[in-house]
């Protein structure tokens, strides 16, 4: 009964709740789109997406539309058309970084292999183009054309920096920026745009988006290394070599620089002891200081809804809070 | 002498010098297009662009609206985007196919990893994109990004179907259609339709590319086999298991179908003579068969072009038909 109570009170559920049937022409919209007549297409395209995931990109894309008038077809088609591309990186990320879980469920490079993942990920992200196409309106296919390269940006970026702790905070905020919060403000700017709202009105949705897309990802980050229950194995980015935003700032305020060179120079990552690390993270707050500047980010996303004033706004303004709650 | 006699008679070296500023702007827009500030993509993007090919695609999307009318910015435009999604394609495909030369050097993912590979081949195609927009027409970007996603399926058809002796004739051409032949119908029919023509022109000219495409690919899938002077491993095919066109005739006229099967069933495919295959190619004539299918595909390319009557027309004629003087 408790448990009931609190998920009723939970933001992400209750705006879930608001576009439920909104959501569900989305998921129709991209399973009609994914069933291509290649079975293995369609076998990996739908495992994928109904495997599920919070939808948070297109119900971000909707609720923006709401918020400046009303979700119109072309919401529905750029609703779809962010997550498609946004499956289509989950698919290169997970052959990329070699993942064996995702959202609890095996990846679908484990199940079918990289060379499939590969491809289908490649055709879900030129589907996703035909659906913006659908729209008429090639703004949005400058929007998100754009945004895409910018996400490959980022992640090749991150690829080149794997295991090097020169990694500034520029430019790791840079990379975070650019491969995640690019698409979370693509999706707002675009769904605004679709709902009629001017190009200064939608700007200020593609701003909340990218410090939402901010805040998400240093989370994520912090969740990497502390969360077992997210259906992903803990520690992915340690393993990977990846200097995500508590190794930058443990080894910023670490005396002892020399344990994170052991970690991250040569080949030693899987020799050294998880639990040595974390308790290191611990003791230097990397997780409390990368909070910190989540927070920041939540507070400037937050600010960009500012001129708005509706349940659906409210309903936004607490789904970033929601974020610290768990 | 001789030889350069000969070049001057050869009608792709004639098309390209015809067009030869034109796809100097194509190039320029390319490398424009692919200068990210991440120094890892300009190196593998540049590289690879930079290694040459023969830019058949940019030259028969400028020779299609030279056709038609005249060569405009547009033109330009969808050249350097069809070119661009060719590239993105390479990568992936290399990727996939663990190719270890292309145009008689080391592949990107030879240099790099297939990790960057994958990464940079998302970049370009995004960019690809990018382009397209700048041609403020959606119409060009419905026919690329349907273009796009056939390509992957037609990947995926053929990695399915991996050492399937079970291939029938039907599939493998819709294989090389999809993989293939599209993007080339889709150069020639974006080239004709930014140049002022109307659909049903275009159509033509789509027609002319995927004629052009089936021949293209059938007579590459020949090539595979027997010819060693194209900067890639002869047997490359083979050796993947891919049952393309010479071994699909081969297996349906050899009355000994088990040679096939020890060839194709299991992992065997490694610890077969090669020269062997190839005698029985010759002996059942897969090689010469190809080429008369390619022939009629030639035909039909080059009945696509009689209502035009022009010396670009005569050129692409003629350009059907060096590819048989090899």
């Amino acid at each position: 009964m408790l448990q009931k109570f609190q998920i009723a009170l939970d933001p992400l559920y209750r705006l879930k709740n608001d576009f439920q049937s909104g959501l569900q022409q989305v998921d129709q919209l991209i399973l009609e789109n994914v069933s291509a007549n290649e079975p293995l297409i369609k076998t990996i395209a739908t495992t994928l997406i109904s495997a599920g995931g919070k939808r948070l990109r297109p119900l971000l894309c909707l609720a923006s539309s709401q918020l400046v008038g009303k979700v119109a077809q072309n919401s529905f088609y750029l609703a779809a058309a962010v997550e498609l591309i946004h499956a289509a990186t989950l698919l290169h990320d997970d052959v990329i970084d070699e993942s064996y879980l995702r959202r609890g469920k095996q990846t679908a490079n484990t199940c079918w292999g990289n060379k499939p993942s590969i491809l289908v990920g490649d055709f879900l992200f030129a589907r996703a183009f035909e659906l913006m196409v659908k729209t008429g309106n090639i703004r949005f296919l400058d929007i998100l054309a754009s945004a895409s390269a910018k996400i490959s940006e980022g992640e090749v970026t991150q690829l080149r920096c794997i295991k090097s702790l020169a990694l500034d905070i520029e430019e790791y905020l840079k990379i975070i920026e650019y491969k995640t919060a690019t698409l979370f403000a693509a999706a707002c700017q675009t769904g605004a745009l679709s709902a009629g709202a001017n190009e200064a009105t939608a700007h200020q949705l593609y701003e909340f988006g990218k410090y939402f897309g901010l805040m998400y990802q240093i989370l994520d980050d912090v969740l990497d290394y502390t969360d077992a229950s997210r259906g992903k194995q803990v520690g992915d980015d340690f393993r990977e070599g990846k200097v995500t935003f508590p190794i930058l700032l443990a080894y910023q305020t670490d005396t002892d620089k020399a344990f994170w060179h052991q970690c991250f120079d040569g080949d030693n990552v899987n020799n050294i002891e998880f639990d040595d690390v974390l308790k290191r993270l611990h003791n230097v707050d990397a997780f409390k200081q990368s909070t910190v500047i989540a927070t920041q980010y939540a507070q400037k996303a937050q600010e960009s809804l500012q001129s708005f004033n509706s349940p659906v706004s409210e309903m936004m303004h607490l789904l970033v809070e929601s974020f610290f709650e768990k």
